[in-house]
C-alpha cells in the first residue's frame, strides 16, 4: 500500500457498498525503479477542471482535501478543494461512503461530472448509488492521508490570530489560500505592466557592504565556518543584508534606462506593528532621462491602476478569486473590495500636494478642531503614520502623493530643489495603510552629490562606485520603491501584513 | 543649467553651425516646486521607437549613450543606445557636430527619422546640413553627461575578465546588457509557463532556523544592534540564510497543490568556480498528487522547452536580442546559439537513465579507453562534474536525466525506492554545465520519514512543523530546483556564471 500514513487507509466501492482493500491506480502506481513506464504527466487539478469542464456525465477523477462533509439520511455532501482555484468541488455521494470521512483528509474520488441543481455551483461530482466504475478503478473514494482527531482546521470560523499559531497549516484555509493566489496574480500583472513599458526586470544583490538609507537597523551576515574566528570575513569585509536595492538599480539604470525589481529586503526593526516585517518584498523601479517628480507620481499611479484593472477584468478569474473567498465569510467585505477597486479607477488623476501644503492642511484641520493628532504637525518634522492615514483616509479619501519634503528628512541621494530647502521626492499615501510608495529624482550631478555627502559627514569609500556613475555619462533619473506586501494589504483589504506573506519574519518570530 | 556634470555641457545648432547656450526643453524642464505643471510621462525610448517606428521624415528626439562616433570629411556617423533594445540607433550628422562627441557620453539628439541606405539597419536618424528644428528645440544635439579621458568602455573588444573589474560600468556594453534583457525575458517566459499550468508563484522565507540540505556552508545572520551582546538574538534563536526553499514550499504545496518560486538562495561555499555563487536565484517547484520521478523529469523538460520556444519565436524580439548582440562580436557564436535552441526542441523526449546505468556507461567508457576520468566512477559515489559533463556533452550529446541515486548520496526527505538502496530522485545533466535541475519525490509517509531522520541522527526539533505536515492530510508529492543562473548560462552559451547576474557574490568578492 503506497498512500496514507498511520495505516488508516480505507477504501470504498460504491457499487458493492462495502470496504475493500486498496488497489493502486495506474496513474499513481508504485515506484520501484522509477525510470519505468511513462505515466500521465500531472493529474488534472480543479483549476483545469473548472476552466475546461469535461463532458456532462463523463467519469472524472479528482484529488484534493476535504473542506466539509454533511451526511444526511439518504445523501451526503462533501466539499473538496485542491487550492488551485477558489472554487470547491461539491461531491454528492451515498451517505454510507461519507460516514468515515473527515475534514482535512486528502482523498481521491471518482464520479460523474454533473450539472448541479443546488444553484450555488454550476457543476458537481456525483456518485450515484448504482455507480459502476471501470475495471481500472476498483474504488470511487480513496483516503490518501488522514488527520488526527484534533485536526485544527474544522469547518468553522477561525480568527487570523489563531491561524498564525499554526503557520504550517494555515494556508489550507480558503481565505488564506486565496491571498496567496492573489499575490501570485498581482505579481504577474506587474510583470505585464513593466514589460509593456519596456522595462527590464533584474536582480540586484541582497548581500551588500553599504547601508543604502543610512538608517541603521541592519542584519549582518557571516559564514558559519568563520564563527570561531571573527577576524576572518567571508567576503573580506563586513557584509549586510540590503535594506533597499536602489543604489544598485541605479547602476543598471545607467545601462538599460528602465529597470525594475521585485526583491527581498531586510530591516532589523525591533518594533512589531501590523505593517512592518523584518523580511519583505519590495518593488523598486529606476528610470533614466526623467527629471520631474510628477513623472514618478503619475507612473506609479499608472502601475497600481494597471493592477486594479487586471483584478476587475471579468474575463479572468483573478479578481473573483479574492472576492469570492471573502464572500464566503462576509458578503459586505466582498462588496467593499470591489467598490474600492472601482473607486481607484474612477478618478482620472489622483491628488498630488507638496509637503508644505500637507502641513498646512494638517495644522488647519487641528486648529479647526476637526482632528486631534498625537504628534503636532510641524514643518520640518516627519509626517507620522497618523498624519498620513488621516490625509489619505479622511481628507482626500483617496490615494494622494505628497512631494518635496524637507532635505533633512530624506537620504543624501535625492535631488535638491531650487528652493534649497526641499528635495524632489514623493510619498504616495493611501487610506488605511499610509505610505505605500516612496521615490525621488536622484542627484545625477557629481559635484552636487559629493557636496551633499560631505555636508552629511558620510563615509564615501564604500560608495565610490555609486559616485563614479556620475562621471561616466550621467543622466537625470529617478525611481521609487513600493512595499509589495503593503500593496497586497491595501488592494485586498487585509489588515495584517503577516497574512499576505507565507512565512512572516519579525523580532522574536521564526516559527517555521 | 540642469544637465551635465563638471560644467562641460555644450550644445550645437546644426542650422547655425555654432555653439549656443543650452536652453532647456519643455519635456525636461527645470524642477523647482516639482508639483508644478504636468509633463510628458516618460520620454520615448529606443525600444518603443523600433517597435512602433514613427512616420518617415518626421522630427524625432531620442536620448541615449554614444557607443561609437566616426567622423569623415563630409559626414559623421554615430551609434547611440539606451539599453532598452539590442538595436543601436545610427545617427547621420554633419561632421562639425560630431567633432567633440565621445563614446560613453549621454546625449539628447533631434533629427529626421529616415530609411537607412546602409543596409545594416532599417532606419536612421538624420540631421541634414540645413536641418531646421522647431522653435521649441533650439539645438539638435545636447550632451547630458560627459565621460573622463580614460573612459574604459571605448569601442573595441573587452574581455569579460576585464569587464568584471568595473562592475558598475560593465552593463553598459552591448553583450552584457543583452544578457540582462535575456534574463528578464526568460523569467517572463517561465511565469507564463507556470501560470498556464495552474501553479501559484510564491515567496518562501530567506531567513530560516533550519539547514534544509544538512550540507553546512551556511550564512548566519544577526541584527547589528545585538553585535555587542551575542546572547541576545533578534529572532530569539540562531538564524540563517536559506540554501533551498523546498521545505517551506512543501508547506504551501499541501495547501495549493502546485507552487513554484524564483527566489534567492545562499551558500557560503569557499571554492570559486565559474558555476558557483554565494548568492544565486533558484527556481523551485513543488507538485502534489504525483509519485513517479518521471513525472518530474518530463515536467522540467517541458518547462525548459517552453522557454526555448519563446526564444525561437520569430514574432518577438526576445531571442534576437541575445543572438544579434553576439553576432556583433562573432557570427559563429550567434549561429551556435540558434542551433542549440533548435536542437533542444528536436528530440521528442530527452534521454533518461538510472544512476546505476550511468555508472555502467562511465565504467565501460573508461574500460574501453574512450575517456579517462580524474575520479573513478564507482557505484555509491557521487557523480563528479567531469562525469556529468561527459555523459551529457559527449555520450548523449543532449540533456539527460539520471534517476534513482543511492540513498546515502541524497538528503533525508527523498522517497526510498522499493529496492531500499536508491531514492526516487533525478538530476538533469546538460552539456557544458553538468547538473542543471535536481529533484525528487518526497517521503510523504510520517512513519517512514521519521525512521529515516532517526537513522540519520537528525535533530528533529527544528523540523517538527515539516514532519507534522505528514499527519494532516498528507499526499504524495515531489518537486525540483533549478539554478536560474545556470539555465541562463546554458541557454545563452555564457561561460561564467558571474556574467548572468548583475552583482555576483562569492568568497572575497563584494566590490559594489
Amino acid at each position: 500500500m503506497i498512500f496514507g500514513s498511520k495505516g488508516l487507509v480505507f477504501l470504498f466501492n460504491a457499487s458493492k457498498k462495502q470496504r475493500v482493500p486498496f488497489v493502486s491506480l495506474r496513474v499513481l502506481s508504485s515506484v520501484s525503479g522509477s525510470s519505468s513506464s511513462a505515466t500521465v504527466l500531472l493529474p488534472q487539478c480543479l483549476g483545469e477542471l473548472f476552466a475546461r469542464p469535461p463532458r456532462l456525465n463523463s467519469d472524472v477523477t479528482v484529488q484534493g482535501w476535504i473542506k466539509a462533509v454533511r451526511v444526511q439520511k439518504n445523501i451526503a455532501f462533501m466539499d473538496i478543494s485542491d487550492g488551485t482555484t477558489y472554487q470547491n468541488l461539491m461531491c454528492v455521494i451515498p451517505p454510507e461512503l461519507a460516514s468515515n470521512l473527515k475534514t482535512g483528509e486528502s482523498i481521491q474520488i471518482r464520479g460523474l461530472w454533473c450539472e448541479s441543481k443546488g444553484g450555488k455551483q454550476k457543476y458537481e461530482l456525483k456518485i450515484p448509488k448504482d455507480y459502476k466504475i471501470s475495471d481500472e478503478f476498483d474504488n470511487c473514494i480513496k483516503v490518501i492521508g488522514t488527520v488526527p482527531e484534533n485536526y485544527p482546521l474544522q469547518k468553522k470560523f477561525h480568527t487570523q490570530q489563531f491561524l498564525r499559531t499554526i503557520p504550517h497549516l494555515r494556508w489550507k484555509t480558503n481565505v488564506l489560500s486565496s491571498i496567496l493566489r492573489f499575490r501570485s496574480h498581482v505579481e504577474t500583472s506587474l510583470i505585464a505592466f513593466f514589460n509593456e513599458k519596456n522595462f527590464i526586470k533584474t536582480n540586484p544583490p541582497l548581500i551588500t557592504s553599504s547601508d543604502c538609507e543610512g538608517a541603521g537597523e541592519l542584519f549582518k551576515i557571516e559564514s558559519t565556518s568563520n564563527e570561531k574566528n571573527p577576524t576572518e570575513k567571508f567576503f573580506g569585509k563586513d557584509s549586510y543584508l540590503t535594506v533597499s536595492t536602489q543604489l544598485h538599480l541605479e547602476v543598471l539604470c545607467m545601462a538599460l534606462s528602465r529597470v525594475w525589481t521585485l526583491s527581498p529586503c531586510f530591516r532589523a526593526e525591533e518594533s512589531s506593528t501590523n505593517r512592518h516585517l523584518s523580511e519583505f518584498w519590495m518593488l523598486e523601479a529606476e528610470i533614466a532621462f526623467i527629471n520631474d517628480v510628477r513623472q514618478l507620481t503619475k507612473f506609479s499611479e499608472l502601475m497600481i491602476k494597471h493592477v486594479v484593472r487586471t483584478l476587475l477584468d471579468d474575463s479572468s478569474e483573478i479578481g473573483k478569486n479574492l472576492i469570492e473567498s471573502r464572500r464566503g465569510r462576509a458578503v459586505e467585505e466582498a462588496i467593499k473590495i470591489r467598490e474600492k477597486w472601482n473607486f481607484l479607477l474612477s478618478k482620472d488623476e489622483w491628488d498630488c500636494i507638496t509637503y508644505t501644503e500637507a502641513i498646512d492642511i494638517l495644522q488647519k484641520a487641528e486648529a479647526d478642531g476637526i482632528v486631534k493628532f498625537k504628534f503636532k504637525p510641524t514643518w520640518g518634522a516627519s509626517l507620522q503614520s497618523e498624519h498620513e492615514k488621516w490625509l489619505a483616509g479622511e481628507y482626500f479619501k483617496s490615494p494622494v502623493s505628497v512631494t518635496d519634503y524637507p532635505i533633512e528628512l530624506k537620504p543624501f541621494y535625492m535631488k535638491i530643489n531650487n528652493d534649497k530647502k526641499t528635495v524632489a521626492c514623493f510619498d504616495l499615501l493611501v487610506p488605511e495603510i499610509g505610505e505605500l510608495v516612496g521615490g525621488s529624482i536622484r542627484e545625477h550631478d557629481l559635484f552636487k552629490l559629493s557636496n551633499e555627502m560631505t555636508r552629511r559627514n558620510m563615509k564615501v569609500d564604500d560608495l565610490n562606485w555609486y559616485i563614479d556613475l556620475r562621471s561616466n555619462g550621467s543622466v537625470p533619473h529617478g525611481g521609487f520603491g513600493m512595499g509589495f506586501e503593503r500593496l497586497l494589504c491595501y488592494l485586498g483589504n487585509i489588515e495584517n501584513i503577516r497574512d499576505v506573506i507565507p512565512f512572516p519574519r519579525s523580532a522574536e518570530t521564526l516559527d517555521c
